[in-house]
C-alpha cells in the first residue's frame, strides 16, 4: 500500500486513475485547481478515509510526503489550453518543476502525462518514439506542445542529475465517460451534436486523422508504466486510426441521429495525422488496448446522453 | 535616452551590447550571476553614472523600472548548459517567465536571444525562420534548445495576451574577443589548441558544419530588431558555411600553428549542418552581417593570444 498523489486528479483522465488506486487500497491525494477539472469527478471518494482532495495550483510550491506521483495537471483540450495560454505554459514548466522537486526531496517516483502533441504534425507515420516531431514553437498549439516538451526535458534533467526515478507517458487521443460536456474535443463535440441533431462540425476537410482509445485503456497503461522498470517515453494509445470525416459518420450511425454533417475553416496547425506506433507498451509494459473504439464509444455515448438529458 | 536591462550582460555578446548601448548614452542596468560571464567584461564601465551592474539571478524575481530588456541571460555553450541541465532549464523557463513579467508590469519590450539551436539538427538548409526544427527532447542538448524553444513560445502568449512588446532574434554560432578561454566552443578551442600547438580536437568526422558570425555584427542586429517594427522571429547570422574540418584547418593555417588534427567521437545529437537564411533580416532589418569571417577570426585570435599570454 503506497502513498499516490495525483495532480489533476478531479480531471477526466485523473478521476479514472483515482478509481483505479483506490480500488486497489492506496491512500491517494488529489491535487487540482479544478480549472477543468470537477469535484463531481471524484465526489464517491471523498468520504473515504484513504481519500484526501487539494484545491492547489501545481505552478505554487507543496510539501507532502508520498511515494509517488501521477503528473497529470494541465488543461487538455486545444480550447481550454487556448484560453489562458499563458497559465498552460507555467503550469507545465513551474508547475513540473515544482513536482520535480517534490519527487526529489521525498524521493517518490514521479510519471509525467506527456502527450502526442509533442510530435507537432508528424511527417513519419506512424509515430515511434524515436521520432522528434514537428512543432511550431510560435503557433497556437505551442503554449500547450512546448510546455509538455520541455517537461519531458526537466524529467531527465533531474533523474541524470538528482536520480530522481522517472516516466514519461506520451498519451493519444483519448475518450470515455467524464470527459467535460463542454470540452471542445472532437469526441465530445461530435457525440453531442448527434445526441442533441445538430449540425456536427468538421475544422477543415476531415481528412485529417486520429487514433482513439478508451479511457479505461490508458489508466491501465499508465499504472503499468509507473511500476515497471522501463524509463524512457512510452506511446499509449489505440493505433485504430480514423479520418475525422469517417469518425464523425460513425458516431451519427451509432447514435441514429439526424445531424447534417458540416465544414467549417480548418485550424490552424492541426496536425494532419497521428497514430501511436505502441510496439514499445507492448514489448516493455505488455500493455495493449482492450476496449475497441466502438465499444468505447458505445460507452461514451450513454454517458454523454445521461449528461444532455440531466441538462435538459 | 532609455533604461535598458540587459540580463546576461557581463557574458560575451551582452558586454559588446553594453558596449554599444552605452556608448549611446544610455542608462544601461545589467544583471547577471556569473555563472559563465565576467565583471572584467564590464569592468570599464563600473564606474560610469549611466551603468549599473547587478548581480542577481533571473531564476528569481525582481523590480526594476526600465524601458527595453534584452534577455541574454542563459549559459550558451555546450560544456557550460550541460553542466548543470536543471539549472540551464531553470534560467529558460523561470528566468524568462520573470522578465516577461516584469516587461508586463513596466511596459517595456522584451528582446529574448534565442538560437539557432531551436532548429535542432535540420533537415531543411538553409535554415529559414518558418522552419518548425528537429530536436530531441530527451537528449543532452534539451535543456538548452528545449528551454529557448518554450522560451519563445511564452514570448508570443505574453504579447497576445498581455499586450507586451515583443522581439525575438534566433542567433547563430557567434565569435569575437571576450569569449571565455575554456568556453569549450569550437572557435576558442581551435584558435587556443593552435596557439598552444597542441592538438587540434575535431568531435566526429568534420564533415559537420557552421556558420560564424563576429559579434560585432550581431550586437547590430540585435539593436536593429530591438528598434525596429518587426516582431517575429528574425535569423542573426553570416550564412558562410564552413564544414569543421575546414575551419580547423582555417584557423590553423592563419595561427602558423604546427598543432595536428585529431578526430575524437562524435558528440551525441550534433547538428550535421547549419546555416542562416537570413532573408528577413535583410528584408525586414535592412541588416546583413559586415565583417568577414577571416576579418573577425584575426581579431580573435589577437584577443585569444592576449589572453593566453596573460595566463603564461
Ligand atoms: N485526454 C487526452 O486525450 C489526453 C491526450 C494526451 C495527453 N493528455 C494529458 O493527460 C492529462 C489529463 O488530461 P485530461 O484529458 O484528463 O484533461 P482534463 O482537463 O480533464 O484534466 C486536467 C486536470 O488538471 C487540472 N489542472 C489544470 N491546471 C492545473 C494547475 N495549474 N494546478 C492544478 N490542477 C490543474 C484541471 O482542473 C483538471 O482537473 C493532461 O496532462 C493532458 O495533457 C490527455
Ligand atoms: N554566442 C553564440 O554563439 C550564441 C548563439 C546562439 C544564442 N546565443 C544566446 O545569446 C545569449 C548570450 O550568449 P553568450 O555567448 O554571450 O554566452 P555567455 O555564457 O558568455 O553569457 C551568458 C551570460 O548570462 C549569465 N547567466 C547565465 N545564467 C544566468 C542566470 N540564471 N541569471 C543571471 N545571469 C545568468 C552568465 O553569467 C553570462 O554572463 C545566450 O542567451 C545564448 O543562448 C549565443
Ligand atoms: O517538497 C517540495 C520540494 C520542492 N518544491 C518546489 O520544487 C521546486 C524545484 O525544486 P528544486 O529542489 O529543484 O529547487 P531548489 O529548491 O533547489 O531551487 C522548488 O522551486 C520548490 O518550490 C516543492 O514544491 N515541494
Ligand atoms: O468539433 C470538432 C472538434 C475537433 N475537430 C477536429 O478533430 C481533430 C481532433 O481534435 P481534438 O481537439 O479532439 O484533439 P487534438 O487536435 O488535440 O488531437 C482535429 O483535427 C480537430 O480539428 C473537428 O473537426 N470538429
Ligand atoms: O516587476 C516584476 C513583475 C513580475 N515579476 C515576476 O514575473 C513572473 C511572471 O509575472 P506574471 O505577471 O505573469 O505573473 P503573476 O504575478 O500573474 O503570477 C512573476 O512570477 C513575478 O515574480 C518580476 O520579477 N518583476
Ligand atoms: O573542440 C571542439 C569543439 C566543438 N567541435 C564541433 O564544432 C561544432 C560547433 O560546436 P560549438 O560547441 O562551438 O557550438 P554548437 O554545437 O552549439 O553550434 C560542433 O559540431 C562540435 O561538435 C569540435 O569539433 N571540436
Amino acid at each position: 500500500r503506497k502513498k499516490i498523489l495525483v495532480t489533476g486528479g478531479a480531471g477526466f483522465v485523473g478521476s479514472h486513475l483515482v478509481d483505479l488506486l483506490m480500488s486497489q487500497g492506496h491512500e491517494v491525494v488529489v491535487l487540482d485547481n479544478f480549472f477543468t477539472g470537477r469535484k463531481a469527478n471524484v465526489e464517491h471518494w471523498l468520504h473515504h478515509p484513504n481519500f484526501s482532495l487539494v484545491r492547489h495550483d501545481v505552478t505554487q510550491p507543496i510539501l507532502l510526503e508520498i511515494d509517488q506521483i501521477y503528473h497529470l495537471a494541465c488543461p487538455a483540450s486545444p480550447p481550454h489550453y487556448q484560453y489562458n495560454p499563458v497559465k498552460t505554459i507555467k503550469t507545465s514548466t513551474m508547475g513540473t518543476i515544482n513536482m520535480l522537486g517534490l519527487a526529489k526531496r521525498v524521493k517518490a517516483r514521479i510519471l509525467l502525462a506527456s502527450t502526442s502533441e509533442i510530435y507537432g504534425d508528424p511527417t513519419v507515420h506512424p509515430q515511434p518514439e524515436s521520432y522528434w516531431g514537428n512543432v511550431n514553437t510560435i503557433g497556437p498549439r505551442a503554449c500547450y506542445d512546448e510546455g509538455k516538451r520541455v517537461a519531458e526535458t526537466m524529467m531527465y534533467a533531474y533523474k541524470n542529475q538528482n536520480g530522481v526515478s522517472v516516466r514519461i507517458a506520451r498519451i493519444f487521443n483519448t475518450f470515455g465517460p467524464r470527459m467535460h460536456p463542454n470540452d471542445g474535443r472532437v469526441v465530445s463535440n461530435f457525440i453531442i451534436q448527434s445526441l442533441q441533431n445538430k449540425d456536427i462540425t468538421i475544422y477543415g476537410s476531415g481528412a485529417q486523422t486520429r487514433s482513439f482509445q478508451y479511457v479505461d485503456d490508458l489508466v491501465k497503461g499508465l499504472h503499468a508504466l509507473m511500476n515497471g522498470d522501463y524509463d524512457l517515453p512510452v506511446n499509449l494509445g489505440n493505433p485504430d486510426e480514423y479520418s475525422i470525416k469517417d469518425f464523425a459518420t460513425k458516431i451519427r450511425d451509432m447514435t441514429q441521429s439526424k445531424s447534417e454533417i458540416i465544414f467549417l475553416p480548418k485550424v490552424a496547425d492541426d496536425p494532419s495525422q497521428r497514430e501511436p506506433d505502441i510496439s514499445t507498451a507492448r514489448r516493455e509494459l505488455n500493455w495493449e488496448p482492450r476496449v475497441s473504439v466502438e465499444e468505447g464509444l458505445r460507452k461514451t455515448i450513454e454517458y454523454f446522453r445521461g449528461e444532455v438529458d440531466a441538462a435538459g
